[in-house]
């Protein structure tokens, strides 16, 4: 192995245009921005090259020229991340390993309910093709028209329907992995059970690139739901909302696909995204839930909705509501949630949370957190909302409009602060669904106990001992000297 | 570490009383015998001791001291498990370490639907427990009046549930484990999301206790499904009984529980088992299904099992069924599953496999497995049946009444090899559920690939250098010179 920090940056990109498929290699900075610049535009890095392989075996050729010439690598899929995770952080010894290019659906076996692709294809593309062969493919997230599959699988991303589905993780049967030596294992078993040894394809998910390169995945399909029910309902409070949200686990059973919590604001902020939305409940409610029901075949959707909202609404535990009668309504009910966040980012770089606590302390933790947050930081304006059924809630923080950006990052900081102390006392998670990458490292770290940590660096090392995948992310790990 | 070849058994016996609570250490050879036998009673051993912590203080005790001494370790739950992976093989070796006196269940939480349960803990006991709560935990197989929590985590146990509520490893949220160091690492979480980096507890699940002892488990709840429909159906074939899972995995979305596929014979067999069982369905039929609908709340089960039954019959796929219309009736039908296999028991040692090929794919393998069978050992009685709705199939051989031992283990041999030869063409997998242990290492090993083979290696060196926990069991494992 070369020494990487010995030579210029200029020879580094021609040994790697000599050695690989020039056409694989983009070197000019202009060209390489997007991949160096995340999703909100808060970063951006540079790298030696963006390099795009056309297949597995260009991916492994790749893995072990960079090997020689001592250079890391960034695995990146849609950069669609929000925890820096696909951004280089040492532009001089880094490349970034786009799989855009393995974009394949190489197989969708409706018999089987299985599916096998590549890592670069676009989740909605994917979801797409699956659904015109009647078929389902669970995962839902706002970024899905860019994101793609093997980020989702490499993150283990979240979303709207893991209440039903689960997270990625529950999706996946196998796994096309390019090791950190340049070796490729083929994992991609469309197989339901099997218990041979222990799971190796776990290993890689959720390990955001740290172990080694998913090149493709096999994943399990759902019958299309064809009959979908969304309702969006007004209650008094956010205790309240997951009292509904219990009610509903029992008496919608395992048909429950979506329940999302709002707070009032959303609208406001909904509305200055998208001005046109018009709010679909005429009162004022001081908490709201998007909630969805979905099934296929012979399963009564329509009458289960009815049934169970005239059940709550009786109790007064909803105080009013609206059902879609449409596809289209249904899909403008969704706009308030999506427009919500856009609506955030218009006001300008905010703070973010990602937070899970145990579902029967979310209530109390977020009425901590807020009053802590009203307390200590007036100006602010604290927004919570998201997945209540999953404990999972994005707890934002926005600094006033019309903030300098210095303020906004003393802002940022200090919410930062006051919210995971409350956290820390629950027990919960700085990352619900988004994971570590390098924006959560320091968080994540002085938070990890000795034998966790001690636990992950023996994985790193029995896989990684030249500490070659994405440095930089989950953990700062040292070389041994 | 001490020599352990060069020490008695007494002087190890001895060692072993005076370093840990006398109470704990069980080394005499009558009382020993039940957890060095398995539960076939095809294979009995020996041990240096059993020990039986009560803590995972002293679990963590037991393996440090067991360590000092050049002790080995087999940890053991109910010895329910099918494959020897709880059964020593080297008695001069090893310990047996059962958990079975770690049994608490340490919480229950009805608003958070979770629980939190020790390793030792009756698998039936922990269902009663949240059952009494409203609550349900789905993991149902046969033995699970006997075997306990920890070692169906540890085999990612299957059963008939899987198909709607997945293995055992999608039921787990988080974990506390014993490295083989003694270290106590305390991932108990209770979080349904949580994206903080590598998923370590992954690692310990299906891994038979090679990588470490779990001793204490939290685990996801579901609100307990108090409309159960079950019916036994008449069908044509194998390949009409994938057919009508297909279309009952759409008509009746996510509400079947299970579908078990059984053939003619299993009910000779059951009857064989359970004399005074009467058939339900008057007609003979090549082919028969049991098939569970279940629900809580508002969902109609009945009114959706009617109504497919109706449609599927209309249609010629189903030629005759019978509905339970009580829960002893259910059991009833449920009676002849378990009578099956207890009918084969009787019948006198035989091939018991556990199968598992693409859905798509199963009805041609069953199909051709049988008929080389037929051709080439037209003696015996094959009997396909199980989770079809997995792509799980055991296809058990039996040699003639009467056969003798000899005969018997001749006829084992001859027919695995023969339906293996078939399975390795229909890239299937030798263990769907059941796990590796002694029993399938050569079958495991003969067909593991040699990327496969080092990443395993890496990770049981990583994390059990001096190859202590559950030597013998998955992989044979050299220690290096």
């Amino acid at each position: 192995m070369l020494d990487v920090q010995a030579q210029t940056v200029e020879g580094l990109r021609a040994s790697l245009k000599a050695g690989l498929d020039e056409a694989m290699v983009m070197t000019d900075e202009a060209n390489m921005l997007r991949y160096c610049r995340d999703w909100h535009g808060d970063v951006e890095s540079s790298a030696i090259a963006v390099i795009r392989p056309r297949s597995v075996e260009e991916v492994s050729a790749t893995v072990r020229f960079c090997g020689e010439l001592g250079l890391s690598i960034v695995p990146q899929g849609g950069n669609t991340g929000l925890v820096l995770g696909g951004i280089p952080d040492a532009p001089r010894g880094q490349v970034v390993l786009s799989l855009e290019r393995m974009n394949a659906i190489r197989a969708i076996d409706t018999d089987d309910f299985s599916a096998v692709v590549e890592a670069g294809c676009i989740l909605s593309e994917f979801k797409d093709a699956v659904q015109e062969k009647g078929m389902f493919f669970p995962l839902s997230l706002g970024a899905q028209g860019s994101c793609r599959i093997g980020g989702n699988v490499s993150t283990n991303a979240g979303g709207i329907n893991v209440l039903r589905y689960g997270m990625t993780r529950e999706l996946v049967l196998g796994l096309e992995v390019v090791l950190p030596d340049g070796t490729i294992w083929n994992g991609l078993s469309t197989l339901r059970k099997d218990n041979r040894g222990i799971d190796l394809k776990q290993l890689f998910i959720g390990a955001e690139g740290t172990l080694g390169i998913i090149t493709a995945v096999a994943v399990k399909l759902h019958p299309n739901p064809e009959h979908v029910e969304t309702a969006l309902l007004g209650l008094n409070s956010l205790d309240d909302a997951i009292k509904l949200y219990r009610r509903a686990r029992r008496g919608c059973c395992d048909l429950m696909s979506a329940f999302e919590f709002m707070p009032p604001v959303a609208f406001t902020l909904a509305m200055e995204a998208i001005p046109d939305l018009r709010m679909p409940i005429s009162g004022d409610y001081a908490a709201y839930v998007l909630m969805e029901i979905s099934g296929s075949g012979l399963v009564d959707t329509n009458d289960l909705m009815s049934r169970f909202l005239e059940g709550v609404m009786e109790d007064g535990l909803v105080l009013d509501g609206v059902i879609a009668s449409s596809r289209a309504q249904a899909q403008s009910l969704w706009l308030f949630r999506e427009g919500m966040n856009e609506g955030q980012a218009l006001r300008g770089a905010h703070m973010r949370t990602d937070i899970s606590v145990p579902l029967s302390r979310l209530a109390d933790f977020v009425a901590e957190a807020e009053a802590a947050l009203a307390e200590k930081m007036p100006e602010c304006l604290a927004v919570s909302y998201g997945h209540v059924g999953d404990g999972n809630v994005h707890l934002n923080v926005l600094p006033p409009n019309g903030s300098s950006r210095a303020d906004r990052e003393s802002s940022i900081y200090k919410a930062k602060v006051i919210v995971n102390d409350v956290l820390d006392r629950y027990a919960g998670s700085i990352s619900a669904e988004h994971g570590i990458g390098r924006l959560k490292r320091e968080d994540f770290e002085s938070r990890l106990g000795a034998v966790q940590r001690d636990m992950i660096l023996r994985l790193k090392k029995a896989f990684d001992p030249d500490l070659r995948m994405n440095p930089g992310c989950q953990l700062a790990v040292q070389p041994a000297s």
